[in-house]
């Protein structure tokens, strides 16, 4: 990628300079959202809730403004950056995409939107508390209509239906019903091979996972394996939160965060190693390179992002060649708290699959189902063909369906996410097209470099990462997610390798 | 301080609204800035300066706008308003101070002195690196003649002398003939005091203060002591940085940085108690319960914001009575690292008064004359009374003159400040104001609470902070300088309770 050259015309780079103002002032968001999380004093709280506003004011009056649209418009009727192929023919695309997402929704929509989100989160609060769903209707009816309201506002002509226009803030150019032709057989021989995990396997010794190990040599060790993952820490820090995220700060300063428990190692391994797929992917961006601020130095989508952090979460961090490198690392930096236990067995422990309540706690294989139950759920919400006030009865019967377990109260169930309470819908999809992309990425890379798992085993992850570097990150958003599937992968998305990585790793643990 | 009530007019309460929207961003600037020097990787440099520049720029165009100058010339026109010692009345004094102060210099001039600035840096560090003031001459020269200019602008009727406009930035109100009366006999006096403990006194021992103690026990040091002075934990935070600084980011947040080293512990502890006595005035200010934004919930000036930072760690913090609370505080800190010192001996080190070359290192004492002497010299400078090229024989012979030191060479003499550099004329005095200022709040402080000593001696801080909030914090931006010191103490500012306060405490310390 090479920088504005004196010879695009003047309304061109102004219109870069002023999509970078834009991405600087989200560099500033994104630092004031972690110190947030991670430094700020309780009391800082709210004078930080009404300077994250003004940031966001800001950002959304420069995104929506006639500035930025006329610029895009004479640059959009200017024949020399017509060329849809060219780099600044796919940022021209992708920015009019922005823009036409930031002027579409009619600013009391949006006002009406952020009350209602913000009231139906406090209801939702005391609802899950007092596992009471029928006192959250009300407010999860508001947010849903005026969801309803701002897909419609959303839609564009090449999607059939209203679902995509709010998948599409996260996964642009996705379609319901392409993920549905993934999600369904996916749903089907997940619950098969759940069902004969419960039925004929032998589930793995865990219990030495809980062994306690001081938090401060857990960070020790999770940052000496995401340096070895190639993670730049000149370029970016790792930090603790209650809950693990990443953010890209702009040029060279990408900040991860993670979790600790002295008695829950693996999920902090996790947590970190997922987080540094998503740093790995912050800093492969060509952000400084580039033209900071324009979309070619950007993530192209939610999906994408996940795939690899998933990457490195789950096909690295749960493979028997990565803790054959990482379990005497371990043992070093935990005074050999892991002596007696083999590589094997280690290993077998970290791929469990067992149907759990909640989503956020589950495992690798069951996770999947849970975010396919609630895809189904949202959709059927979104085309009234499910009441609201049925939601509950929706997902146990769903719930029983996919994980075969029963369950106890709403608390456990239809209550546990945040997430439809603040309007996000269309959002968890993403997450099982992290773990699809990902598996099918990961088949390709084996495939292109078959001593991979010798590499991992010596605690060599270069390859890996340059595999990822040249056919996912450099692009920016240059192509779509299906786009860069295809790409990188030869062929469309399909269930197929994320059920063969799935069963390669968890049927040996159950003895299968 | 009360918020606007709905009887206040709207023009003032949408200018109060307009001052807090500049005030937030002014809050993120400051968060960025703090985290530049504490968590910021490297590799983020480049794109941090751009963010700053950006966050300055949409600050100065809201602080200069015409929207503010007319809301602000709307309520100057209001009779309902106009009454000067009313709140109102001293916010809109204030908004229009710093208003005129925003519009006065032309934009030219703003950007050549910030070109000139950056250039003469550059060229400072190399030079003091070769110690070769003459290669520094041609910079020097051009950011002075701007500093002349820009001060030409600022100039108001009040004020005769062309100094008083730059001084007024950092110390409003205040007049170079004022200060002058204030520092000359102080200088005639320390000079002869300094040259009196050298001929005639005993230096304390002091080689124990270097005994060699864990960075993160003098944290957690450092922190138990400035929790006992009041400093709110719960609004603020201690971190580590090369150069130690306070930042108020708004509503409750303070964020005070120290450094530490293994065997520099008085240094450590020094720094963290003068940036706590910023923090303190920091959160005594109204912020949360005022109009924040507005000139009430602002500090008034750089001494008054010194004196605080002076008194906790000077008046306070090297007195008998705090080191009876804190030396056996310390030694169950540090194992017992200080057993064999009593606290008389601990005292009397902590309380040396030796000349040296570089400011930033010297003593409670000299300090002060490092200060008068760049008062003086900068003062002739804007007078054209010094030209830049005769400035090292200048300093020389006033060093020779103050400190009783000959200058080895001009690294080690007036290439030792970046100040100047950087266009930072009539910033000095604020140092030794500061000073002023504390010794006379001390003396008062000690004649209201007559047991103050003993408190201290007890490790309690309220009395003392309290006096502070009621007399210094609580006003804001009410009165100037000079006002809040009369009113505290009675009397205009003096140098007599400075030099009183010295003398008692280092002539003990000298056996004199």
């Amino acid at each position: 990628m090479t920088t504005a050259s004196q010879t695009l015309p003047k309304h061109y780079t102004d219109l870069c300079d002023f999509k970078r103002e834009i991405g600087n002032l989200g560099s500033v968001a994104a630092l004031v959202g972690w110190d947030q999380e991670t430094y700020m004093p309780h009391g800082g709280a709210r004078a930080r809730a009404e300077q994250s506003s003004l940031l966001a004011k800001l950002i959304h009056e420069r995104a929506s403004s006639t500035k930025l649209g006329d610029l895009l418009a004479q640059c959009e009727a200017d024949s020399s950056l017509n060329d849809p192929t060219s780099e600044h023919g796919a940022n021209l695309r992708e920015m009019r995409r922005d823009y036409d997402k930031a002027t579409k929704l009619p600013s009391d929509l949006v006002a009406n939107l952020a009350k209602a989100q913000s009231e139906a989160q406090d209801v939702w609060k005391v609802a899950r508390t007092n596992n009471d769903f029928k006192s959250f209707v009300p407010a999860l009816t508001k947010v849903m209509d005026l969801t309803k309201e701002k897909a419609s506002c959303l839609k564009t002509d090449e999607h059939n239906e209203l679902y995509d226009a709010l998948l599409g803030e996260y996964e642009p150019g996705a379609k319901a019903t392409e993920i549905e032709a993934v999600f369904t057989p996916l749903r089907d021989r997940l619950s098969a091979f759940i069902a004969e995990l419960r039925d004929n396997g032998t589930p793995p010794k865990v219990d030495f996972l809980h062994r306690e190990i001081p938090v401060e040599k857990q960070h020790a060790f999770g940052q000496a394996v995401t340096a070895a993952f190639g993670f730049d820490y000149k370029k970016g820090r790792l930090d603790t939160t209650t809950h693990p995220f990443c953010s890209g700060f702009g040029p060279g300063d990408t900040r991860m965060t993670t979790r600790y428990s002295p008695t829950n190692f693996p999920d902090a391994i996790g947590s970190t190693m997922h987080e540094c797929g998503h740093g790995l992917y912050e800093q492969g961006i060509p952000k400084e390179t580039g033209l900071f601020g324009t979309p070619l130095t950007e993530a192209i989508s939610l999906g994408i992002h996940e795939s690899q952090s998933r990457m490195w979460e789950n096909m690295v961090g749960r493979s028997k060649a990565f803790w054959t490198w990482a379990l005497p690392l371990a043992n070093k930096h935990f005074d050999g708290a892991f002596d007696d236990i083999d590589v094997e067995t280690f290993t077998k422990a970290m791929n469990t699959a067992t149907p759990s309540f909640i989503r956020v706690e589950s495992d690798e294989s069951t996770y999947n189902l849970h975010v396919m139950l609630r895809f189904e759920l949202e959709r059927a919400m979104l085309r009234n063909e499910l009441a609201i006030q049925d939601l509950p009865e929706a997902w146990n019967a769903k719930f029983k369906d996919f994980l075969g377990l029963d369950v106890p109260d709403d608390a456990t169930g239809c209550l546990q996410d945040v997430h439809w309470s603040f309007g996000l819908v269309g959002y968890f999809p993403t997450y099982s097209l992290g773990n699809l992309n990902a598996a099918q990425m990961w088949e390709t890379i084996n495939e292109q470099i078959p001593d991979l798992d010798d590499q991992i085993a010596r605690g060599e992850f270069g390859a890996l990462l340059n595999w990822t570097r040249e056919h996912i990150h450099q692009h920016g958003r240059r192509y779509t997610a299906s786009e860069i599937i295809e790409r990188s992968t030869g062929k469309p998305l399909s269930a197929d390798p994320l059920m063969r990585h799935l069963e390669s790793r968890v049927r040996p643990a159950y003895g299968l």
